[in-house]
């Protein structure tokens, strides 16, 4: 099939043609050039929530009640989980998909764990545009669920136009949390599985953490932090009721554009990098990595003489 | 203090000087590059160990105790805890250093938590340079502790001599780990907090998961499982063995260099990356990233017309 007719089905929200595209991300391909500039002008439309808390908080479960809160106001969501596996596990995990089965058969619904390891560039690369995929085959809203205590998974995360920070009781002292870079970039936190013992410490140290009993400036947003057990629904019309403030707040200071803006000149950083490291000739690479090994050269050296 | 003093000072193993250049490598100072030139044909003698695993592991106790054992072998020890903490923080946190504070009167150990978190370049960028000062410093050993479930993270670990992958008891099923990305980077693997429940259990599944017991080609090197109870002091001479066996066996094979050529490649090749990365236009990127955010540009056009 050729990319024009494969963009035109994606447009129309086929999965496969949907699936077939982010492949083609997942696989770095040289056809991805034609792919996005066909897509440009379909995109911009969706309105895109990042995931992130350290393993175990519930992120996939979230994940899937939000799934099934805005399948209920009658939007087509997309889910990007993006998973730090490896070529050891040939892919992707099957974990998310599993958790996420109860949409399996709703054609309102994309699901796709995207694996990026080892990948030229990897996350920052690969997440943008599968996102762009999801937005031009008509998905409203897109999940995008990422690990957050790697340092590509965060930033990945904080590239949303709202991103939502996941904590859980008795996950290891506020230290841990603070230790996983997370707690500056939520717009919205949520302590999960909320019906367990701690939680409520969990909350009042997230609030102290993160100076929310401290006066900000006039007009400043003030991150909400909402108790939900995902896994029964609970508190998360409240989580999507914080979604659509956040996303009201952005558009009234103009904020939303400013963030899209910010993550196109990312997403191109990333691109031109990747394209001048494909350029660096391996022979002259090999050479000069041997004479640094040995102490013979400095690296800041060999880096001009690549160039 | 000019370079050269600093530099010298360093060489001799004087804790302030070690300090002031990794804080340089921190604040990714333009001086580097004179500090890179003077240390280069002071390195290459340090044994670098990778130490990562998931948050709970005891990662920070296992190379607490790794030193202790070091220490007694009479060897000079660098530590370098790279800690991805954020700005929010104000730098790295106190708690390894904290529990590293048995150390914290040796004159013979160097310890240092590191932040890299928006950073440019990050983590990639600033470990190896944090390694070749420790290295020019006299450390015969250099432990690098990492949290093991980003991408960055998983990198800088593999990137060492010998990578040693820590798991616990109870931490989740071995898909966690899996997804973690860090079972394949092992070349030696620590079941920490063997005296608790299921420790024989995920010593077991982790064998299973390696592959340990099926064939493998002559002279490959076979990843050790090996049990600790790091906060005890226990099994911490069969890690120290099973370290010192993988570090043979690289010799014997002419892996030691190998891994130390890719390393400087890697090393010269994010340095070169970053110094274009530093060339590119603000106010080109600006411009070319409204374009793509409003969908009149793909992001790939947008990248060729910044280079």
């Amino acid at each position: 099939m050729d990319i024009g007719t494969l963009v035109e089905q994606a447009r129309e929200g086929r999965p496969r043609a949907v699936a077939r595209l982010i492949s083609l991300v997942e696989a770095a391909s040289p056809q991805l050039r034609e792919v996005m500039a066909l897509l440009a002008p379909l995109t911009g439309n969706a309105y895109v929530v990042g995931l992130t808390g350290s393993p175990g908080v519930g992120k996939s479960t979230s994940t899937s009640a939000l799934v099934k809160a805005y399948r209920q106001a009658g939007k087509r969501v997309g889910v990007l989980a993006v998973d730090p596996s490896s070529p050891f596990s040939g892919g992707a995990l099957l974990g998310d998909r599993v958790r996420m089965q109860d949409h399996a058969t709703d054609p309102g619904v994309y699901i796709r764990s995207m694996a990026t390891r080892g990948h030229l560039g990897g996350l920052a690369w690969a997440a943008p545009q599968a996102i762009r995929v999801l937005d031009a085959a008509g998905c409203e809203v897109i999940l995008v669920e990422t690990v957050g205590v790697g340092q590509s998974e965060v930033e990945v995360a904080a590239q949303a136009d709202t991103t939502v920070v996941l904590l859980a009781p008795g996950m290891g002292d506020g230290i841990q949390a603070a230790k996983a870079g997370i707690l500056e970039i939520g717009d919205v936190y949520v302590v999960n599985k909320a019906d367990r013992d701690g939680a409520d410490a969990t909350a009042r140290e997230l609030n102290h953490m993160l100076g929310l009993g401290e006066a900000r400036s006039a007009g400043a947003w003030r991150p909400p932090i909402v108790k939900t057990v995902a896994a029964k629904g609970q508190g998360v019309d409240e989580l999507v009721a914080a979604l659509e403030k956040h996303r009201a707040w952005m558009d009234e200071h103009d904020q939303l554009t400013q963030r899209r803006v910010r993550r196109a000149a990312q997403e191109i950083q990333t691109l031109a990098v990747t394209t001048l490291r494909q350029r660096i000739d391996a022979a002259t690479l090999d050479a000069l990595a041997g004479q640094v090994a040995r102490g013979e050269l400095d690296p800041y050296t060999a880096a001009d003489a690549l160039i």
